[in-house]
Protein backbone atom coordinates (compact mmCIF):
# COMPACT_ATOMS: atom_id res chain seq x y z
CA UNK A 1 0.00 0.00 0.00
CA UNK A 2 1.35 3.44 -0.84
CA UNK A 3 1.67 6.11 1.54
CA UNK A 4 -1.08 8.36 -0.21
CA UNK A 5 -3.52 5.20 -0.52
CA UNK A 6 -3.02 4.63 2.95
CA UNK A 7 -3.82 7.90 3.52
CA UNK A 8 -6.85 7.64 1.98
CA UNK A 9 -7.77 4.57 3.61
CA UNK A 10 -7.45 6.48 7.17
CA UNK A 11 -9.53 9.01 5.89
CA UNK A 12 -12.03 7.18 4.84
CA UNK A 13 -12.06 4.49 8.02
CA UNK A 14 -12.05 8.20 10.26
CA UNK A 15 -15.38 9.19 8.57
CA UNK A 16 -17.26 5.99 8.62
CA UNK A 17 -15.26 3.35 10.66
CA UNK A 18 -15.54 0.45 8.08
CA UNK A 19 -17.31 -2.70 9.58
CA UNK A 20 -17.02 -3.76 5.64
CA UNK A 21 -13.47 -4.15 5.90
CA UNK A 22 -13.19 -5.67 9.78
CA UNK A 23 -15.94 -8.34 8.76
CA UNK A 24 -13.86 -8.87 5.57
CA UNK A 25 -10.35 -9.27 7.75
CA UNK A 26 -12.18 -11.75 9.75
CA UNK A 27 -14.08 -13.81 6.76
CA UNK A 28 -10.88 -15.48 6.54
CA UNK A 29 -9.05 -18.68 8.52
CA UNK A 30 -5.50 -17.78 8.40
CA UNK A 31 -6.23 -14.10 9.62
CA UNK A 32 -8.31 -14.86 12.48
CA UNK A 33 -5.82 -17.22 13.17
CA UNK A 34 -3.22 -14.48 13.80
CA UNK A 35 -5.92 -12.71 15.31
CA UNK A 36 -6.04 -15.45 18.21
CA UNK A 37 -2.33 -15.23 18.21
CA UNK A 38 -2.38 -11.58 18.99
CA UNK A 39 -4.93 -11.99 20.93
CA UNK A 40 -1.86 -13.75 23.75
CA UNK A 41 -0.01 -11.00 22.87
CA UNK A 42 1.57 -8.80 20.66
CA UNK A 43 4.39 -10.61 18.05
CA UNK A 44 6.61 -9.76 15.72
CA UNK A 45 6.08 -10.53 11.63
CA UNK A 46 8.29 -13.38 11.48
CA UNK A 47 6.62 -14.98 14.87
CA UNK A 48 3.34 -14.66 13.00
CA UNK A 49 4.42 -16.42 9.99
CA UNK A 50 5.92 -19.09 12.06
CA UNK A 51 3.32 -21.77 12.20
CA UNK A 52 1.53 -20.69 8.71
CA UNK A 53 2.51 -22.95 5.50
CA UNK A 54 3.03 -19.58 3.35
CA UNK A 55 5.58 -17.30 1.87
CA UNK A 56 6.51 -14.40 3.80
CA UNK A 57 4.70 -12.60 1.21
CA UNK A 58 1.31 -13.65 1.65
CA UNK A 59 1.68 -13.56 5.56
CA UNK A 60 2.16 -9.56 4.73
CA UNK A 61 -0.51 -9.78 2.64
CA UNK A 62 -2.78 -11.26 5.14
CA UNK A 63 -1.57 -8.38 7.96
CA UNK A 64 -1.78 -5.59 5.27
CA UNK A 65 -5.67 -6.55 5.13
CA UNK A 66 -5.48 -6.90 9.49
CA UNK A 67 -4.22 -3.26 9.77
CA UNK A 68 -6.53 -1.45 7.13
CA UNK A 69 -9.26 -2.83 8.87
CA UNK A 70 -7.55 -1.40 12.29
CA UNK A 71 -8.04 -4.74 13.90
CA UNK A 72 -4.28 -4.60 14.39
CA UNK A 73 -1.67 -2.02 14.52
CA UNK A 74 1.95 -2.37 13.89
CA UNK A 75 5.36 -0.11 14.61
CA UNK A 76 8.58 -0.97 13.36
CA UNK A 77 11.86 -0.57 16.01
CA UNK A 78 14.46 -1.05 14.39
CA UNK A 79 14.51 -3.63 11.88
CA UNK A 80 11.62 -5.99 13.98
CA UNK A 81 7.94 -5.13 12.83
CA UNK A 82 5.72 -5.75 15.85
CA UNK A 83 2.37 -6.27 15.63
CA UNK A 84 -0.61 -5.81 18.42
CA UNK A 85 -4.08 -6.01 18.66
CA UNK A 86 -6.34 -3.44 18.46
CA UNK A 87 -9.80 -3.99 21.00
CA UNK A 88 -11.79 -1.40 19.92
CA UNK A 89 -11.80 -2.44 16.30
CA UNK A 90 -12.76 -6.17 17.43
CA UNK A 91 -15.40 -4.41 20.12
CA UNK A 92 -16.92 -2.25 17.02
CA UNK A 93 -17.75 -5.89 15.10
CA UNK A 94 -18.72 -7.48 18.34
CA UNK A 95 -21.89 -4.28 19.22
CA UNK A 96 -23.19 -4.12 15.63
CA UNK A 97 -23.61 -8.25 15.70
CA UNK A 98 -25.03 -7.69 19.60
CA UNK A 99 -27.11 -5.03 18.64
CA UNK A 100 -29.30 -6.94 15.80
CA UNK A 101 -29.17 -10.19 17.74
CA UNK A 102 -30.44 -8.63 20.54
CA UNK A 103 -32.78 -6.87 18.79
CA UNK A 104 -34.42 -10.07 17.29
CA UNK A 105 -34.45 -11.86 20.74
CA UNK A 106 -36.35 -9.05 22.34
CA UNK A 107 -38.63 -9.19 19.63
CA UNK A 108 -38.96 -13.52 20.16
CA UNK A 109 -39.90 -12.58 24.14
CA UNK A 110 -42.25 -9.99 23.07
CA UNK A 111 -44.04 -12.43 20.89
CA UNK A 112 -43.46 -15.42 23.50
CA UNK A 113 -45.40 -13.14 26.38
CA UNK A 114 -48.05 -12.52 23.88
CA UNK A 115 -48.06 -15.96 23.00
CA UNK A 116 -48.07 -16.32 27.18
CA UNK A 117 -51.15 -14.13 27.52
CA UNK A 118 -53.50 -15.35 24.51
CA UNK A 119 -52.72 -19.19 25.58
CA UNK A 120 -56.48 -20.24 25.29
CA UNK A 121 -55.38 -23.01 27.95
CA UNK A 122 -55.36 -20.41 30.54
CA UNK A 123 -57.62 -18.93 29.47
CA UNK A 124 -60.21 -16.39 32.12
CA UNK A 125 -63.54 -18.98 31.20
CA UNK A 126 -66.77 -18.84 32.94
CA UNK B 1 -33.23 -20.60 24.83
CA UNK B 2 -34.80 -23.98 25.90
CA UNK B 3 -32.75 -27.02 26.35
CA UNK B 4 -33.52 -28.50 22.96
CA UNK B 5 -32.53 -25.53 20.84
CA UNK B 6 -29.65 -25.50 23.22
CA UNK B 7 -28.38 -28.73 22.66
CA UNK B 8 -29.23 -27.96 18.81
CA UNK B 9 -27.18 -24.85 18.24
CA UNK B 10 -23.63 -26.77 20.31
CA UNK B 11 -24.22 -29.76 17.79
CA UNK B 12 -24.57 -27.66 14.76
CA UNK B 13 -21.81 -25.41 15.82
CA UNK B 14 -19.15 -28.36 16.61
CA UNK B 15 -19.47 -29.31 13.24
CA UNK B 16 -18.50 -26.77 11.33
CA UNK B 17 -19.28 -23.54 11.80
CA UNK B 18 -18.96 -21.97 8.71
CA UNK B 19 -17.59 -18.18 10.39
CA UNK B 20 -15.82 -17.50 6.69
CA UNK B 21 -19.14 -17.50 4.98
CA UNK B 22 -20.59 -15.37 8.56
CA UNK B 23 -17.81 -12.84 8.42
CA UNK B 24 -18.01 -12.65 4.49
CA UNK B 25 -22.09 -12.54 4.41
CA UNK B 26 -21.92 -9.54 7.14
CA UNK B 27 -18.52 -7.71 5.26
CA UNK B 28 -21.35 -5.53 2.60
CA UNK B 29 -23.59 -2.85 3.29
CA UNK B 30 -26.56 -4.59 1.70
CA UNK B 31 -26.74 -6.91 3.63
CA UNK B 32 -26.05 -5.90 6.91
CA UNK B 33 -28.96 -3.42 5.90
CA UNK B 34 -31.01 -6.84 5.30
CA UNK B 35 -30.32 -8.34 8.74
CA UNK B 36 -30.23 -5.16 10.06
CA UNK B 37 -34.21 -5.10 8.92
CA UNK B 38 -34.37 -8.82 9.91
CA UNK B 39 -33.77 -8.49 13.55
CA UNK B 40 -37.43 -5.86 13.86
CA UNK B 41 -39.32 -9.48 12.29
CA UNK B 42 -39.28 -11.70 9.77
CA UNK B 43 -40.19 -10.23 6.28
CA UNK B 44 -40.60 -11.16 2.23
CA UNK B 45 -38.00 -10.52 -0.42
CA UNK B 46 -39.92 -7.84 -1.65
CA UNK B 47 -40.30 -5.87 1.61
CA UNK B 48 -36.55 -6.56 1.78
CA UNK B 49 -35.87 -5.11 -1.65
CA UNK B 50 -38.11 -2.21 -1.12
CA UNK B 51 -35.43 0.36 0.15
CA UNK B 52 -32.63 -0.83 -1.85
CA UNK B 53 -31.47 1.12 -4.73
CA UNK B 54 -31.11 -2.37 -6.97
CA UNK B 55 -32.73 -4.91 -8.86
CA UNK B 56 -34.67 -7.85 -7.34
CA UNK B 57 -31.93 -10.33 -8.85
CA UNK B 58 -29.58 -8.46 -7.12
CA UNK B 59 -31.35 -8.21 -4.01
CA UNK B 60 -31.50 -12.02 -4.37
CA UNK B 61 -28.16 -12.73 -4.66
CA UNK B 62 -27.05 -10.90 -1.26
CA UNK B 63 -30.06 -13.20 0.19
CA UNK B 64 -28.41 -16.32 -1.19
CA UNK B 65 -25.26 -15.15 0.49
CA UNK B 66 -27.25 -14.69 3.91
CA UNK B 67 -29.12 -17.98 3.59
CA UNK B 68 -25.62 -19.69 2.90
CA UNK B 69 -23.79 -18.26 5.70
CA UNK B 70 -26.96 -19.38 7.92
CA UNK B 71 -27.33 -15.85 9.18
CA UNK B 72 -31.19 -15.92 7.39
CA UNK B 73 -33.61 -19.04 6.92
CA UNK B 74 -36.01 -18.53 4.47
CA UNK B 75 -39.57 -20.54 3.60
CA UNK B 76 -42.14 -20.38 0.70
CA UNK B 77 -45.46 -20.14 1.53
CA UNK B 78 -48.12 -20.13 -1.30
CA UNK B 79 -45.55 -17.54 -3.97
CA UNK B 80 -44.01 -15.26 -0.56
CA UNK B 81 -40.68 -16.29 0.45
CA UNK B 82 -40.30 -15.30 4.40
CA UNK B 83 -36.76 -14.46 5.63
CA UNK B 84 -35.97 -14.72 8.56
CA UNK B 85 -32.89 -14.21 10.82
CA UNK B 86 -31.04 -16.79 12.88
CA UNK B 87 -29.61 -15.78 15.82
CA UNK B 88 -27.43 -18.95 16.25
CA UNK B 89 -25.15 -17.88 13.17
CA UNK B 90 -25.14 -14.26 15.03
CA UNK B 91 -23.99 -15.81 18.17
CA UNK B 92 -21.45 -17.77 16.45
CA UNK B 93 -19.69 -14.77 15.28
CA UNK B 94 -20.51 -12.87 18.17
CA UNK B 95 -18.84 -15.01 20.15
CA UNK B 96 -15.80 -15.65 18.40
CA UNK B 97 -14.66 -11.94 18.65
CA UNK B 98 -15.75 -11.77 22.15
CA UNK B 99 -13.01 -14.42 22.99
CA UNK B 100 -10.50 -12.53 21.09
CA UNK B 101 -11.13 -9.70 22.50
CA UNK B 102 -11.24 -10.46 26.02
CA UNK B 103 -8.01 -12.66 26.08
CA UNK B 104 -6.05 -9.43 25.24
CA UNK B 105 -8.01 -7.95 27.78
CA UNK B 106 -7.50 -10.19 30.09
CA UNK B 107 -3.64 -10.06 29.27
CA UNK B 108 -3.69 -6.09 29.57
CA UNK B 109 -4.91 -6.72 33.24
CA UNK B 110 -2.25 -8.51 33.84
CA UNK B 111 0.33 -6.23 32.53
CA UNK B 112 -1.40 -3.19 34.27
CA UNK B 113 -1.12 -5.20 38.04
CA UNK B 114 2.16 -6.20 37.15
CA UNK B 115 2.93 -2.36 36.73
CA UNK B 116 1.06 -1.47 39.52
CA UNK B 117 2.75 -3.95 41.68
CA UNK B 118 6.64 -3.44 40.56
CA UNK B 119 5.71 0.67 40.44
CA UNK B 120 8.76 1.97 41.68
CA UNK B 121 6.66 5.31 43.60
CA UNK B 122 5.61 2.10 45.79
CA UNK B 123 8.38 0.71 46.42
CA UNK B 124 8.77 -0.81 50.20
CA UNK B 125 11.89 1.58 50.31
CA UNK B 126 13.17 2.33 54.08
Amino acid sequence: MTPASRQVLKHVLNQHPSLDLVFQALSDPTRRGMLERLSRGPASVSELAQPLAMSLPAVVQHLQMLEASGLVTTRKVGRVRTCQLDAAALSQAEQWINDRRSGWERRLDRLGDYLAETDPTKGSKP
